[in-house]
């Protein structure tokens, strides 16, 4: 039987969510991985499976259907992999775990909006903002899963969602000198971060490549858009991310040349 | 066993998408439904059960658990009362309307939006953007579903959750003249709001009641907010809807009274 096949760009959140329910399902290599370079223009041959839309990850299963979203396809993975669940099944605790994973997209448009902020008056805001998510998401914590690490009792559905985000603001720590505050307010949200960004199925980035990749984000450019004066994206796939130096962490002055990022 | 109880508000769509997946299981009465006066200050015991937050519907479980989000809550009802599905179970059928129930939230904001701007010169551009969401709907019906009318066999999930907004935008005919477009165009999205909004259990609301309700956010004062001038808010409790008049077409130009409205 064909494999069904993945379309995912290397760096991004929504691809990695994939990537760790699979691992958590020992199926990892039973989906074809197809790298897309977000630098290029979507070839025809991808617009034509899309019918024209440009966002990834995208699945096409084993009878040639397309899936696009990438919660949509990690219910799907779900569903035709059931062994080692990983979305709960009673439904109570199913409506919990489905509470948390949406609160991820105010969560995700704070933390990307903040990186590609340029205007330095709106970083105090904007790291307020920042700390309000991870305030709502400690509350929930506390009111579902006080005593944690996790939502329940692994790492599941709720993990898979927002681990990847985790990871990608280190950003924030390198670009903003954002740590979250050591304090009661955040215990439980910290505990759950820290726990879930170091399980063994969650490792498929590292902060020095968040880093790196997402230098031009920092400076306002997503997606793979090229900075005036620049030739090549941070997001690149040559040369490699590892033997590139580490970017200037600020973002608000200097804006790095091609030979700075080692592009 | 104790039921559940349903917090909800009378015209609110994400709270109808709950009365008519009970309606399509035969389960409408195992719901207690309670009435929440939007127009007036949430009740101290009613924050106190949803932990400060004010958006409605929310679920009371018969055990005394609290569900937010009407998307969450209708996956738990569906969970619950498993008997007469209305979601697919094939796991490629769940992903097709998952896909097309994630293009919910785009197509209400750019409802909402329009119905609240109080701009003419941006009337134009809200009716393209309009327009564009219904063509969207258009095309994944055609792609997955070119035979209509029902995205599959029957009125299912996907028609649980846009149905009303369907019949919440009766608001954009009434205060924006807006109709869609007789053309192939739209054809197949047209099929699809006229099958849905027929639906026996769909008639939860009227034109009439959509219209004279929603006569405030027309103005562009929304969740039962007070008008400047005004004393009370179109989405009252009384006077009852049904006899007061039908309000001032052209939200543009003068702006009702209360006794205008029949408060």
């Amino acid at each position: 039987m064909p494999h069904p096949t993945l379309y995912h760009i290397p760096a991004c959140p929504f691809c990695q969510r994939l990537e760790i329910l699979l691992t958590l399902k020992g199926r990892r290599d039973e989906v074809d991985f197809k790298v897309i370079d977000i630098t290029q223009p979507r070839p025809d041959w991808l617009l034509k499976k899309t019918r024209g839309t440009t966002a990834l990850p995208i699945l096409e299963t084993a009878d040639g259907h397309i899936i696009k979203e990438s919660l949509v396809i990690l219910q799907y993975l779900e569903d035709i992999y059931p062994e080692r669940p990983v979305a709960q099944r009673d439904p109570w605790r199913r409506a919990v775990e489905n509470m948390l994973t949406r609160m991820d997209g105010d969560f995700f448009s704070q933390g990307y909006g903040w990186l590609m902020n340029q205007d330095p008056a709106r970083r105090e805001a904007l790291r307020e903002g920042m700390l309000n998510q991870y305030a709502q998401l400690n509350d929930f914590l506390l009111a579902h899963s006080p005593a944690g690490p996790f939502l329940f009792e692994e790492f599941g559905w709720a993990e898979t969602v927002f681990t990847p985000f985790f990871q990608r603001f280190w950003f924030l720590e390198y670009y903003e000198d954002f740590a979250l505050p050591m304090d009661a307010r955040y215990a439980r949200v910290r505990e759950w971060i820290t726990a879930s960004t170091s399980h063994p199925a969650a490792q498929q980035t590292t902060q020095e490549q968040v880093v790196k990749l997402y230098y031009d984000y920092a400076k306002g450019a997503g997606n793979g858009a090229l900075l005036p004066g620049r030739s090549k994206s941070s997001m690149a796939f040559e040369p490699d991310w590892h033997v590139r130096p580490w970017p200037p962490k600020n973002k608000y002055e200097h804006s790095a040349t091609d030979a700075e990022l080692g592009l």
